[in-house]
């Protein structure tokens, strides 16, 4: 089994109303790129949150007096913390320069994912980009859009880059995934000398985000979709939302 | 820029005092795979320790007093525990079922890595197996002796597969790192609209540690070598140890 990671080329700047699906299918054919059974496309989240037009202008925001107090505390922008706080359940930790939270959707990450970098400035007088509003069903509507097209098992793959508890440097993760199992369920299989494996699960789809991560590059070379090729697996798909701990089962928060 | 992932077939079952590089050109040659400038070996952390040695038979510990209060706590063998706290610096978190501890070379782990599935019952009564001396170091000597032998600018990964906080599910990290920067520094960078990048350092090392990870298996049909090419980067080369969040810069422990 020999896998290989593709980043599509001739992805042009996504704006708001953009059909991604349509673009990742232009750029397939625009590179004879013929995708196969089980193929897996990784797009990072900022051109799906692009294409759902999920800016916010700050210069439109007025801060409440909770993210003035929070933003003197982080050192950061009231207005950038009050989009921050109305995109999160609560506040994990914070301290000058950082401040993470959990997001709406569960994550547990710094700055519930609002970013000002690669943001088009066409979007406002100073834009920021939310996370897509359900990650799992944009991978799932891709999904549909590209299988409905190809005629092939795909899946989809929404992915974002976050730092790390006890572990310096960003890695990619999945936002939301479809057509695969997020969580790959290993229990019940035994080793080559027939103990119980007492590691169970395997967090597939963060794998598959961090594989393709260091092929997107950041900044000016950015290449938002990787197509992988040749990864089996087993289990039913499960989307991303199955990745995240629960705060019962947790003890970092 | 394609990657290809290839895992190394023909490597035989790892023993003690092994020539595990002698194992690994082997098995590039009976596949007539010829690594090229650039390409990195993932190796698991099991077939290192192994060929290292690293094994202790639990039928000869004894267990202290600390060691069975936090056994029976954990509900975990009290001679296992023992090991783990040999292995450890500090318990970080514990619960029945779950034993978090600072490792002795600063990783935040589950059991120190102390793992009993697929070790060699010929390694004694009651065998586990423990992390590598010093992975940085493993790497290091296996990068030299692959350089050596293909006379090519390599890299070596030592991977693992841990579980993390806030999410289900274990992903690829890097305990050893050679040849190439296992922490990226993306500072200064700049983005498609010259804000500054906020996001400065990624952790590629443990970014292409969870890129092979699936392919290696964990049972059966285990492949503990992965070949990866074609990947590009900047920067000096420097160990996993830089990986290592410092306990004054962490909020998690």
């Amino acid at each position: 089994m020999v896998v290989t990671l593709t980043p599509l080329p001739h992805i042009p700047k996504v704006r708001p109303g953009d059909d991604l699906s349509g673009l990742l299918i232009a750029a397939c054919e625009q590179s004879a790129l013929s995708p196969a059974d089980g193929d897996i496309f990784v797009v990072a989240q900022k051109v799906v949150s692009k294409a759902e037009g999920r800016h916010v202008d700050l210069a439109e925001v007025t801060p409440s007096e909770q993210a003035k107090t929070l933003a003197a505390q982080v050192k950061k922008d009231p207005r950038l913390v009050e989009v921050i706080l109305g995109e999160s359940r609560q506040v994990v930790r914070h301290r000058p320069g950082v401040l993470i939270v959990e997001h709406r959707l569960g994550f547990i990450m710094a700055n519930a994912g609002v970013d000002r970098s690669n943001v088009d400035p066409d979007a406002g007088a100073e834009p920021v980009l939310l996370l897509p509003r359900d990650p799992d069903a944009s991978a799932e509507r891709l999904r549909e859009r590209l299988v409905a097209h190809f005629r092939k098992r795909l899946a989809v793959i929404i992915s974002d880059s976050w730092g790390r508890a006890w572990r310096r440097g960003t890695v990619g993760v999945a936002l939301g995934a479809a057509g695969l199992p997020a969580l790959m369920d290993m229990r019940g299989r035994s080793d080559l000398f027939g103990h119980q494996l007492r590691v169970t699960q395997t967090g597939f789809a963060d794998e598959i985000a961090s594989a393709a991560s260091p092929l997107m590059g950041q900044a000016d070379e950015a290449q938002p979709v990787v197509l992988v090729h040749g990864l089996v697996w087993s289990g039913a798909p499960a989307p991303a939302a199955t990745l995240i701990r629960s705060a019962e089962e947790d003890l970092f928060r």
